[in-house]
């Protein structure tokens, strides 16, 4: 709402008129320093700033005033540590100054890992009598300085103590963030490691993604364009610009919906032969399924990327002309265009099918929005993600099925003896549908919910309490 | 944010050696219990189980304890109700030892309705002197064993006590969930409802999308592809897929987008007609108000649906074999193809109309997802809903009368005297923009802003204090 | 969750027989006291009327009672204030009454800046020994009487005292409404001017975006239409409604999309200019920055009308009647249609850099969808607005490039000495990716990060306390 971030500024001059602000104290007056007791001047609050040579720290916001540690320290009950971790170790002289007080850990590392405890873990190990609370320090510098915006609105925060933690909290809204509490300091590395990340969950399924259409590339680049250079002597590598492109997506795409769906296919099928639910799936399986949403949103930019290069086939120099030459060929022959009842239910099948799927597919892109995601119950989550989920890929597969018809009788699809592509991409999800239709049988799927429902084929289970599902 | 589930994992061995971990007490050895049991010794707490039989109630999670009902509930101030509801009678007699502590309970029914009170107020009523807390049920079984997910990080909770639902706040955090107070325990009927839910407010608007869909595809099919095969003995079945579908969708997203405005203009006259606002709508109004979201949502998704089939209509066989024998028959009978400018102008008009309206439509779509919906204030949400959402529904129907242009003249529009479908699907929308006309006149304008700022036709309000509209 | 509003109106039955519901007051009977009352009622508590006129205000929700003001006030320990600003001043009288009681400001102005300070603010200063505190101000008066819907299920909150804010707060969220708090009540003319406002960030790029179209239409309109009619005479106005629509749309996108990045590059120019980035942009350059998002979701409504303009080409009555008119030339002239790979080559290299673009483009829209961006870190937010936006405008521009190709070395493409649009709309990006691709140069990239860690040219930073980059 903040939209005029100038607004906040008005409100000291009135506040000051009333009452004294609160003091709070930063130590160290390097960039976050001062930005943050900027942004903290501009809030009402009265700043004093720590520091080793509190006469030549370079240039200090105008109203604040430099210290010596130990004296900035004693004037306020929060401070804020704004020097980088390798210099905290000083911090343990002042353990009798910071007794009692709140400290607020900004801090962040260059890498993961780095360091065997978290950095808010380390300072109240080094000042055990203050209240560390971690805090702030996934917001951005420009953030800091300029007050909350559009993507930076929230400030996670953690600590051992609740009153701390309150009193940050509270500047924190003063400042005009919202404020989500992750519990004790133990959270402080996640807090530490989230500025760090790059998209981490995306990284399996990108590499998969990138290496599928790698592969299939050059696979109908072989395939297609050398083998009719090599062959026939004809130059089509205009091809690999939209020809290419919309047979590779496609493909990837199919593969990678259906290996959304292989997983939870596969745990089914472990749980079945296991007897159990209380065994954990092995390693991969479990990073395979915390994957699946990342696989399908990718999945779904294929399928965007194949219906807009499919869409603008007619606008094709290549196409029109090879439709003009195609007409005037059947002039010259003195033909008419005979109408082949057959091939027009087999093409608009295809067309509809595909429509049909991508359709369903953006329907399962937008409800995978957290926005609204969060406000489905659980049921319905898993209505729209599994049932839909299945006949979508089960509509993109039949679109596939109808693209190849009869194509694979004739023996030209088989240029120096290989598949080609479509045939290739139908193998993982026909598999994955089979399989799910196994598992829908009456006495496959009887097996199953009971399995999930807790029961035990080892271990009867005490049946006075039954067992309760949510 | 706790993308990596593993890392708190780590956080008890810490804990545990600074401070002895606070107990918790789960009533029930069920597959619930036992997971949640799992889930709260990863965050550190000490758990310990309450059975029937301590001795012989199966697997329970490595670290945990069983004891009697009563022992259990004595070492633990709060207390999770792992038990079916059918099995709660025997809690009435542990109301002393439960005396004082907080019961948190997990329970969901099969069915809605089932029983007269949700199911904590019946644990409130059998143990009074306890503070009964309604949580966690909306989480799946899966969520409470593995932790927060996705769609999954939000826990509702509701109860008399605000001390009781602090403590469970508390725990729901520390497990990485966020919380939502529901306020108090005569919430708990609607949280227990809310898992059991499938879409209840799509229903409705559901069977109208699925009635009309179904209606119209029989009467075109009747209409184009019976009468064609009756009269002139031509097989055009394979319209089915593409045509008939791309008529069909048009025509019922047009006939559900007015129905998304209707019920606001017939209430605006039945208040005009009143004099009032303060009497209650009749009932099916109330209802059919309340789900003009969904409505406007599945229209939406009947336009998107339009659109691909029209964009892949060159693609279509049907329609280049359809193009490449016209201009063969042009060329035949030694034509040039003439140009028409009122043709150019009348399908240029159609086209731009229809992209503008959809553009309109999809912005409309966007702004009521509920992340931008919540960010927008009331005067801005109602700006685009209404204002905008009539200038789609005037280019929607503006589109269609240009697709219908001067073909209601010529008597092949009509075959065994049925109307063309966009000749039936406009009735709905020309009522809804004239209604809409009439009540911009100024008389009419200023007498329904009179009555919706609190005016009364019966009642003189008192002047002194003039009504305040927000 | 409260899909069923009445729902809640069953429960004061119940809990109206445990305990006498808590009473609330409410000053002024009009429209919104009366809605407010009504809801509250419903919600299970004791609704009392302060008014100046107890025995002649008009009809009040069934069960409350109409008092004098002052033994309404005694009678609760919460007053709302329903009254217009303009009658608070009988307020000052109340004063004694008033000490100590909680006064909820539910006021809203006609205009922004009516009055100096805020009306919660100004019954504060009345009511000095009261606890003002501003809420439920952001909601319609239907949400007021209804309850939380979709869009309005957040209450804004500000006040000095916690106390009363949370009293307010309990209040609320009985209500249904999800509660955040903005501070102290200096946020009040915040939340007083939020639903006033109407889209105020906005208004700069919707201004941009219609002066930019409305100049290429008519600019064109010149080139195109009217230099067509005066030379040739021939009247090709119908292609004002798709032709020049989608000229006009993607320059509009491409020179939008570059104004979101060009005020990026400026500041990077003239930080490194003056060696300092503790200096204040130019106003106008800060405002300029403050609306880059909205400048590219407008460049991206423009893209895809674009993209649906230029889809439906094909269907085009012109379109298709060229095409035939130019296939019957070739056989009039007995020409076969002669492929030209280079031709081809830039046709689908044109096409596919589109595809690309536009792909690419929906994906920044998207993670700029508020519940996407906030769940992305910094780094990850940044990355993708930063570098993927980078290569949309890549894209978008090579995809102009590609259009004109050798255009420009016609003479026919300069009617009256006009440049043709594509060649002004490519000044502005090729200009952006020239400066952004200076300032990726190691000399400039490494004075650029330095400057924005804290150095300075003028001020040396002490080293000991080295800067801290968030």
């Amino acid at each position: 709402m903040s939209k005029n971030p100038e607004s906040v500024s008005l409100c000291p001059l009135n506040s000051a008129a009333a009452t004294e602000p609160e003091p709070l104290c930063i130590f160290g007056t390097g960039d976050l320093g001062r930005s943050l007791g900027q942004r903290l001047l501009q809030s009402g609050y009265r700043v004093v700033y720590g520091s080793r040579k509190p006469h030549s720290c370079g240039p200090l916001p105008p109203g604040t005033q430099a210290m010596s540690h130990s004296a900035a320290a004693q004037s306020a009950a929060l401070v804020f540590i704004c020097i980088h971790r390798e210099h905290y170790n000083f911090l343990e002289t002042l353990a009798p100054q910071l007794q009692g007080k709140v400290l607020v850990d900004v801090s962040n590392n260059l890498k993961k890992n780095l360091y065997p405890e978290a950095n808010a873990e380390y300072l109240q190990r080094l000042v055990p009598g203050a209240h560390v609370v971690k805090a702030f320090n996934t917001l951005s510098a420009w953030t800091l300085q300029n007050g909350p915006s559009d993507a930076n609105r929230q400030v996670y925060l953690c600590g051992n103590s609740a009153e701390a933690k309150q009193a940050v909290a509270e500047t924190a809204t003063k400042l005009g963030f919202t404020v989500l509490d992750r519990g004790s300091l133990c959270a402080a590395r996640e807090l530490e490691d989230f500025p760090l990340q790059l998209f981490p969950e995306w990284r399996l399924p990108l590499r998969i993604a990138v290496g599928l259409t790698a592969f299939f590339y050059f696979y109908l680049l072989i395939r297609i364009v050398i083998y009719t250079y090599v062959q026939k002597g004809d130059d089509i590598s205009f091809r690999i610009m939209v020809s290419l492109a919309n047979k590779v997506f496609p493909i990837v795409s199919l593969i990678m919906l259906s290996l959304c769906y292989l997983p939870g296919v596969i745990a089914a099928f472990l749980q079945l032969y296991r007897g159990t639910k209380y065994r954990r799936f092995p390693d991969w399986l479990d990073r395979w399924m915390l994957c699946r949403k990342q696989l399908g949103l990718l999945a779904l930019a294929f399928a965007f990327l194949h219906v807009l290069y499919t869409l603008i086939i007619p606008q094709r120099y290549y196409v029109r002309n090879r439709i003009a030459g195609s007409t005037i060929l059947l002039i010259k022959e003195n033909k008419t265009s005979a109408f082949d009842s057959a091939l027009a239910w087999r093409s608009d099948s295809f067309l509809s099918t595909g429509i049909l799927g991508f359709g369903l597919y953006v329907l399962l892109g937008i409800t995978s929005l957290p926005s609204v995601s969060n406000a489905l119950s659980w049921r319905e989550f898993s209505f729209v993600q599994s049932k839909l989920g299945y006949l979508t890929l089960f509509f993109c597969t039949l679109h596939t099925y109808l693209y190849g018809w009869n194509k694979f009788l004739k023996p030209t699809s088989y240029p120096w003896y290989t598949l080609p592509g479509y045939l290739l991409c139908l193998i993982v999800p026909t598999v994955v549908l089979v399989l799910k239709f196994l598992l829908l049988l009456p006495c496959m799927d009887r097996s199953l919910t009971r399995i999930r429902q807790g029961w035990d084929r080892t271990n009867k289970v005490d049946d006075g309490e039954k067992s309760l599902l949510a």
